[in-house]
């Protein structure tokens, strides 16, 4: 049996020189008050001078870069090959003329770090999006011949309209041409106004329970309507977080789709592919949701065949230092175990069967 | 069998006269291009002046305000109880002055409503939330002596500031001390920035599909968090559509508070009620969810014991004007049906038996 994680992240040397550099999110830097410590703040919001610099981001360190705490985080998990991603916010804040270089630098970089441990890590690309359309559809065509790379990451926010952009149609097309995967991921969350006035009083937990999964529905969404599908019926997307709660809210969306009279009279409902038909050739799920019930949820949209492993590492560390094993990550492991107790052969493709076919792990 | 249609809404004829009389959102109007069909703009953003006056809000007849036509649509549907509420926006936009008399006219009239058809009609009052406490408490205690009453629907705002509003406490005691049932509904959906340029391509889709569910998952996750059911261990909540997404994030809802380093300084972790046992304890779901998947994730979170039967008429009627049957009602029947193919006495207890236990129907 083989144990492959696709959601793990790492911030290469270049990008974090990158975010060391910056004064306004994301960045990473000292305050006083916290020593060598380093924290990075990533997420929109998280920047509130009001906070404590104490409370602001997260604390980081060679966890974030270093490929071999990687490999060590990896060995003590029983995770035998990981398929590495840069997290958010990727490379989506660059100025146009400097997305196309840094982005040939950190995939550069992502590979190298790959090549050091053959066998055990693949990747996922980042895409300079800022970039013009020429040059970002160049980054795909490049990746798809370098040799640890499994498709690309790539946030909701698309060109900066959303990824029901009808200008991500030739990004789209390239992708599906050279088979190239979406993992897409959230960054930017809800506005903060829906938290209400005691968010603060709740650490990160509602940026990130809520914001991320629901800015993954509604961009799934989004792209769903726009009928990118309909257009490129075999471009692929791993979504991560198990679809943020798409798998729950699909009969709802397909149910107000289809009772929109908007949407009939302008013909929209005629020919379009219901969502449960995209979950079952388009969409893959991870495992990410840290629970049985959703579990479930994900396998009954998609399919065990669909659903891959991931740990989202290097977030939610545990809490208590002296902590080996992380809690994010037995949570996931129980919950395949438990969902498949009656299902071996299921169990192992989740865990890793599913990721060595779909990703060409074995190339 | 009993069928029990908990999640189904009235516009008393009290209520249609306000929104009548009003220009803003919420009312209802004619417009010059719509004839003689009055069309009824609750949500906000509905009434973008660059949406064709046909496009905004909805068409609305006496299907809403006619209680003869909602015994028409039970009979139709063998619905045979109906838990009648005033839907969204209640009594919100209300100055304080005005709230308490409101309120007592409307649940007055709701109550009349249902003593028309004995047997075959209940309901939930409606709460002056914008009247000082003491008026609000009263109106609790009056419902809670009033024949056909089963508790209040609310919706996510509470007293402005949402439902972890500690102000909200006197209000939440007076509903333990009467064993007074929550159903908890949304309205204010999400900013309209979350959707995108787009959205208004997509008629009502993203507002309905996503806005209302979203906005309830974060809604309850909020009490959550400010302890309310730790304060309140006999509060029960009935949350519209299946929790929102609630039971499928549930779990990643626990994983994000028991990583927080922030709520655990503040010694928040320590005793709390977690999530699971809240669902089995204080929380009821309908099924109002239009998918099997869903369906099974939410009787996989809150148990079949407390799944109830609904359907949200007088919303999503059929776009054919020759149906009869509502397809956003048989998707829901079949839902039950095909997840329960093994286990009649659940399909049973969900379409009517809960309801008659839980809301005292009998009595």
């Amino acid at each position: 049996m083989v144990v492959v994680d696709v959601h793990t992240h790492v911030y290469p040397p270049t990008f974090v020189e990158l975010l060391r550099s910056r004064s306004s999110v994301p960045y990473i830097r000292t305050f006083p008050e916290t020593g060598d410590v380093a924290r990075m703040v990533i997420l929109p919001g998280e920047d509130d001078p009001n906070t404590p610099s104490t409370a602001r981001g997260r604390p980081v360190g060679p966890e974030y870069w270093d490929i071999a705490h990687k490999i060590a985080f990896m060995d003590t998990h029983k995770i035998d090959v990981s398929v590495i991603s840069l997290a958010n916010p990727w490379l989506d804040f660059l100025p146009s003329d400097e997305a196309g270089d840094a982005a040939q630098k950190i995939n550069d970089d992502v590979n190298d770090q790959c090549s050091k441990y053959p066998g055990r890590l693949f990747a996922f690309g980042t895409l300079p999006l800022s970039a013009p359309i020429d040059v970002i559809v160049k980054e795909i065509e490049r990746l798809s011949k370098m040799k640890y790379m499994r498709g690309i990451i790539m946030g909701t926010s698309g060109l900066g309209q959303g990824l029901d952009d009808l200008k991500l149609d030739p990004i789209y097309a390239a992708l599906e041409k050279h088979s190239s995967l979406i993992f897409l991921h959230p960054h930017y969350g809800l506005p903060q106004s829906v938290y209400g006035p005691r968010t603060n009083e709740y650490g990160h937990v509602l940026p990130l329970a809520m914001g991320f999964p629901l800015e993954t529905t509604i961009a799934v969404t989004r792209m769903l309507l726009s009928g990118v599908w309909d257009r490129f019926q075999n471009l692929n997307v791993l979504i991560a977080h198990s679809g943020g709660t798409l798998p729950f809210l699909a009969g709802r969306i397909e149910s107000c789709i289809s009772h929109d009279a908007h949407m009939k009279k302008e013909g929209k409902l005629e020919g379009r592919r219901p969502i449960w038909d995209i979950f079952k050739k388009n969409i893959y799920l991870d495992a990410v949701i840290y629970s049985e019930v959703g579990l479930k949820a994900a396998v009954e949209a998609s399919g065990a065949d669909r659903l891959l492993f991931g740990t989202d590492h290097p977030f939610f560390p545990p809490l208590e230092e002296e902590a080996t094993q992380w809690e994010s990550v037995s949570t996931n492991y129980s919950a395949i175990k438990t969902a498949f107790a009656q299902d071996d052969k299921a169990a192992k493709d989740v865990l890793g069967g599913n990721a060595v076919r779909i990703l060409r792990l074995h190339e």
